[in-house]
């Protein structure tokens, strides 16, 4: 597949997971097409029911177990530049067999402990562990979350080009949001101007006008915007390198809303802009969720505010660390995540402010702009 | 998520997968978004890492286990419609136990046998089995494929449609194939062109050009396809509904390829017309890869032909029933599955012809249509 992300891998993250792994008692880590693999070889690869695998056992070399048929595309691509030997494996062998016996010749015995990518379908999963009998099946979230969480300065550029191509988005917003279009027909526009702005996929495009705006996953329907609505747009992308995008602005179409929306808007507005001004390293992960949440119930609306505060970013929209209760993960200069409060009430409408944030030295740097006070569009 | 593919669910397949799930002894069926789910029960969610289960216990009712915020959208959509029981959880509850007790109560004890669909991730898998200790973790395979893999009249026709529409896009080649253009700009002009001609997404697009064509998988590069090339072009897409196209034609831009190649291509379209024409109820998956298989190898090129003959499809690109040997699966009216032999030559060029084909009671359709032959176009 056309990927530019090699461009950032080298052959340090494999060696890293590898030390992890053995930090944590982990005799062998397993992983599969999707972001775990692209992150720690470069290799982006179609999820399918053909076994594509990045082995890392404790000990010995690593590999990738790989279809005979895709061979020559991983040769020529970014895993082949990092020297990772691929084992391929043909139409009516066992791919789990072959990699069990490459695992045990290097570790010299069979693992005990054997961990899968959180995203690894279940037939992969329950395959590798067929094949190893006598093994624990885990999952590698553990090592792969201490890797993936802490950003490099290139990758946190990666997301600051991806935040600015989704502000650019939410900055033509007007030329599409207007009284008497439906859901759909404003978020095949707002889709189109996803990939124009510097993606190269649309992730989701939630357009949700008056009451479904309550709804926080709503995605598009065929109700017709009216005046007066408030409209919640959270969109998000891929960009070349992989990395995302993700930012909610809420509407106003047809002028000014009623004192009574003002009056808790700026409630929500308050309570994100705190929880983003809480972030620096050390602050925990819950505690960031708590500002949010703290200010937004003392000013009556704590139960119209139904979710966590933020997740992290990366090579997937959502990925660790989660800001949400009981996550004492204490922050670290290069976490990237977001700063999401919404407030919505049931049957009438709702309004979110999400920001992608990244935690730094200083404290905090924030990767979407534009005005997060409610956007006022003539309809 | 928008979504059409309920105008063709009923409870009766739920109902269905009950009855298959406890002839086989399986106690629970979890299953998460994705293909199993779209088809149980219409509902189409994104995958995601809060849990979302359709959870079919052996006795008792069915329910869907769903994140509280995206409760609103399942009453609202196809799965609300068929009267589904949904429980919902909180942001700081675990689902996990949540959907143990519901099993739990339904089924008077803690269930022994628990299978998650295929696609199913390890993240999920293992939350559901750490919550029902005691039990063991299948796949649920065996009982969501028995009634995938067999398409009824409608799916047929949605099949039917999803195949003629990338018929369209192929009858449109020669407008962006052509030499002096790279396979990139081709396929975004293809890409273009899927969505285009009745699909609401694209799958894949592969351009495999001269030597690139030898490659099964290669998608795009920045080759420049030059006066003499042979170019594979296998693409696909998803329609509305989620029935899924994909068809192979191999191309000769600028003229009439030499004897040779017409010699080797003729072995390969007789192959492929022959593996189509051997399908009928009561042969076998494996016996048609043999025909195929058969005829390549007996003409000389066995040994270029390293793929499997084909892969049954519908709401995914690739499900079963494969066509592949050791497969003694006997097709039965209604599958529907891919024929596309190939002939891979390393360095020079490949060739492959596919089409989408159901077996009926009185033998086989085609679903695509189109020369089958080498499509010379001018350049």
């Amino acid at each position: 597949m056309a990927d530019s992300t090699g461009a950032l891998v080298t052959i340090d993250r494999v060696h890293a997971a590898r030390a992890v792994a053995a930090e944590l008692g982990i005799d062998v880590l397993v992983l599969t097409p999707g972001s775990d693999l692209r992150y720690l070889c470069g290799y982006h690869a179609h999820a399918m029911e053909r076994l594509t695998a990045l082995v890392v056992p404790r000990s010995g070399d690593p590999l990738l177990v790989v279809p005979r048929l895709e061979a020559p595309m991983v040769d020529a691509g970014p895993a082949g530049a990092l020297g990772l030997e691929v084992r391929a494996w043909d139409e009516t062998d066992d791919p789990f067999a072959l990699l069990a016996t490459e695992v045990t010749a290097r570790l010299g015995s069979a693992p005990t402990r054997v961990a899968v990518g959180a995203r690894t379908w279940a037939e992969h999963a329950l395959g590798v562990h067929r094949a190893l009998p006598g093994s624990t099946l885990e999952l590698a979230t553990p090592v792969v979350d201490r890797l993936r969480m802490v950003k490099t300065a290139p990758e946190v550029e990666e997301l600051a080009a991806a935040g600015a191509a989704i502000d650019r988005v939410h900055a033509r917003m007007g030329e599409w949001l207007r009284v008497g279009r439906t859901e759909a027909e404003i978020g095949a526009d707002v889709a189109a101007a996803i990939l124009a702005e510097g993606h190269v996929g649309v992730d989701f495009t939630i357009v949700g006008s008056g009451p479904n705006g309550a709804s926080p996953h709503h995605e598009l329907s065929g109700r017709v915007v009216q005046a007066g609505d408030l409209v919640v747009v959270d969109i998000g992308g891929e960009t070349a390198t992989g990395y995302r995008s993700d930012c909610t602005r809420t509407y106003a179409v047809g002028g000014e809303p009623g004192p009574d929306v003002a009056e808790w808007y700026a409630v929500l507005q308050d309570a994100q802009e705190a929880a983003v001004a809480a972030v620096r390293p050390g602050v925990t992960a819950e505690q960031v969720d708590a500002v949010a949440r703290d200010r937004i119930t003392a000013a009556g609306w704590g139960e119209h505010f139904i979710h966590r505060t933020g997740h992290g970013i990366g090579l997937d929209t959502h990925e660790a660390p989660y800001l949400v209760a009981g996550n004492d993960l204490p922050l670290e200069a290069g976490m990237a995540f977001s700063v999401e409060p919404g407030i919505y009430l049931a049957g009438r409408c709702g309004a979110r402010i999400e920001d992608i944030v990244v935690c730094t030295d200083e404290g905090v740097r924030t990767l979407n702009e534009g005005p997060r006070g409610l956007v006022v569009l003539p309809g």
